[in-house]
């Protein structure tokens, strides 16, 4: 049986990620092998550049370009905040028709999966041989069905490297720091931060994600008890963090409620989570030196950061996705399993199994009485984020005091 | 003539660095090469474990130990924010003469030189042969005399690295976006965001300085041109910028007025300045995507972000400070001197010529006009900084159209 003959199309969607220009690259220099993928397109902005036929041909790029396009974070193709619907959907799929396409990589989040999903739909609808492949990447790590998403080690890791840093300025300088991380829903890449504390008395020393109830009264004690212990404290927090009835912190604590296209609330690009609970603590605890930070955008776009395991599954993501429409004739979404400590192997999942919703970390991630994440997060965190810069103490005695004044 | 015998004090003040601990560990193990150095003692928490006698003797870690702390950024020592007044001078005196103190060397900013100055002046008081040596650091790179001070190259790579990044994301998701950086009179930092910029439609595309006045109609006005050219635009703002009146912009767009100790107002570990930017835009310019982030702490003590000419320069402060003082038998302040592109000596300038003041930005380093840096700073901050990771676009041709729908 000969092999589907045609163009190919990929595209990046959703925010972006470190490593999701490993994944683009590894599927056009796959892509490239292959007699039967004639060209392969990269669409600029996501699917609204399939809709305005807004397309570069890779094929005419040089691998050179490639290879440094591959090391360079955000996505490379440009991305897009569309979440198409079937009219939108229908439009997508008359112009990979038009231009003969019958290969489409898609990498993205769960909307993204959604989006192929539909486009699969209406190519099978109109009798259209298309491979529609889905390529996963997420900082959040929030996807079903894979035991992670490309992008999150790489975020992880960098949010692991701020809070070493952070802890240590915190340590040089005492008092209450407060970094706030990105997450809606899911508190993988806060809890990330775990990986900044080496040493005992090391922050983080409070963890707190959008899967486990925000306390205010709790979160006051728990930052009075660390302070009392340590003369200092450390938090991580989610953007995300709600309240009993499910309501965003953000929101009790301030008058903003941007909202977004999609009637989300501007969480990220604002400092108000962190500076309203840097208020509460001040006001409660009485603390004078509390500082907060929100880490914004710098954790999904910094430029130096990458973890090499989530770089290197990044690129094996894309190449898998051309290999599996090439050999297999499938249409579905990549996806990782865990087989060892630390080993994997790819398979693909129907593109229904990942689209539209999304997962939170399990319960047993999450130590909610000491609000600090579990061994078990740790064991499945550590080899996607890798080993942390040097960062270490020095050690000498004490020298006898002499004059022993107060 | 015999060298100068007794112990030695190192001590670090401040704000932290990446690598004010080159500076501390090229200190100690220069030390540890001179008999007449009989033991070299740490202080904890910089002049505050003088008074109190905190010290660690340093004389007893490793080679090893100390070897993994240089690479360790913020104060490994730890910091203080203490600016000793003349009695807490003398205090700092009587502790070093107690211990049999003859070397005293100092890591900080404007104020440990001035420290410095003092006690320098107690011993010379009290007819006991005291030397007292400042050695530089500060990420603002604000201090007089140098030609740059070690920490300044380590935090305008990060600075770059941030804003090459934002700027990808920025590119790949359309809009506004202000990042806040450090410095509350000194724009050099700020201004380092230049090396971000590659492409020629690259971010930051707007360079707030705190020397140059912020107008805020200028500021909307620019904002404005440039989103109107690229439908986009990244802008990067000095924590301290202040308007005509001399009056910081975060207090005339907050109610914020938080001071420290020293009557400043509190600039960073808040957001809201640039919220309050942020803000403006929306109102004016009628521009729904506006994200804003503080660097705040990340960018004075980020784990993995260095330097390598800023790292080798602070190790050797730190060297020459002791060979100053052992081998000239002279107080002051360890400086640098730029010989060539690139190459630097060391020198020592008297205390009182670095102490209490600093140094802004040069007129002819920034551009008011087009609100950005001048190729004058770009020829003086870029061998301190050194080269940035890898950051490629996509050069492929354009795909012709076929549908050509709208």
């Amino acid at each position: 049986m000969g092999k589907l003959a045609g163009k190919a199309v990929v595209a990046q969607g959703g925010g972006p990620t470190a490593v999701i220009n490993q994944s683009l690259v590894g599927a056009v220099l796959e892509a490239r092998k292959y007699d039967c993928i004639e060209n392969i397109y990269g669409a600029m902005h996501g699917v609204s550049g399939i809709v305005t036929e807004n397309f570069m041909d890779l094929s005419q790029a040089t691998t050179h370009n490639l290879e440094r396009v591959a090391k360079t974070p955000a996505s490379g193709m440009l991305s897009t905040r569309d979440k198409p619907d079937a009219e939108y959907c229908s439009k997508i799929f008359d112009v990979l028709k038009a231009h003969g396409v019958r290969y489409f990589f898609y990498c993205g989040g769960n909307d993204s999966a959604d989006t192929c999903r539909i486009v699969n739909d209406n190519a099978k609808e109109a009798g259209y041989e298309l491979r529609v492949i889905h390529i996963p990447k997420t900082i959040d790590n929030d996807l079903l069905v894979t035991d992670h998403c490309p992008g999150f080690g790489s975020a992880g890791k960098f949010v692991s490297q701020a809070f070493a840093g952070v802890n240590l300025d915190n340590r040089s300088i005492p008092g209450v720091y407060i970094g706030v991380v990105m997450g809606r829903h899911a508190g993988y890449l806060t809890a990330s931060s775990i990986f900044a504390k080496k040493y005992p008395d090391d922050g983080p020393h409070l963890i707190y994600v959008p899967e486990h109830t925000f306390n205010t009264e709790k979160f006051i004690s728990d930052v009075d008890k660390v302070y009392s212990e340590f003369g200092r404290c450390v938090i991580a927090v989610s953007e995300g963090i709600v309240n009993e009835s499910g309501q965003p912190i953000v929101t009790t604590l301030t008058e903003i409620n941007e909202k977004d296209d999609h009637g989300n609330i501007q969480l990220s690009g604002s400092g108000a989570l962190g500076d309203g609970l840097g208020n509460l603590i001040k006001n409660k605890l009485n603390i004078k030196r509390v500082r907060c930070d929100t880490f914004g955008y710098l954790q999904r776009s910094f430029l130096g950061v990458v973890s090499s395991v989530d770089a290197h599954e990044a690129r094996e993501v894309g190449e898998k996705a051309v290999q599996y429409s090439v050999w297999e004739n499938v249409d579905g979404s990549v996806a990782i399993r865990r087989t060892g400590d630390y080993s994997v192997e790819y398979f693909l999942t129907p593109l229904e199994t990942v689209a539209k919703d999304s997962k939170s970390m399990p319960d047993n991630f999450y130590d909610s009485e000491n609000s600090t994440v579990t061994l078990a997060f740790k064991n499945y965190a550590r080899p996607l984020i890798g080993e942390l810069p040097t960062c270490e103490r020095i050690s000498a005695p004490f020298v006898q005091k002499i004059l022993n004044r107060k």
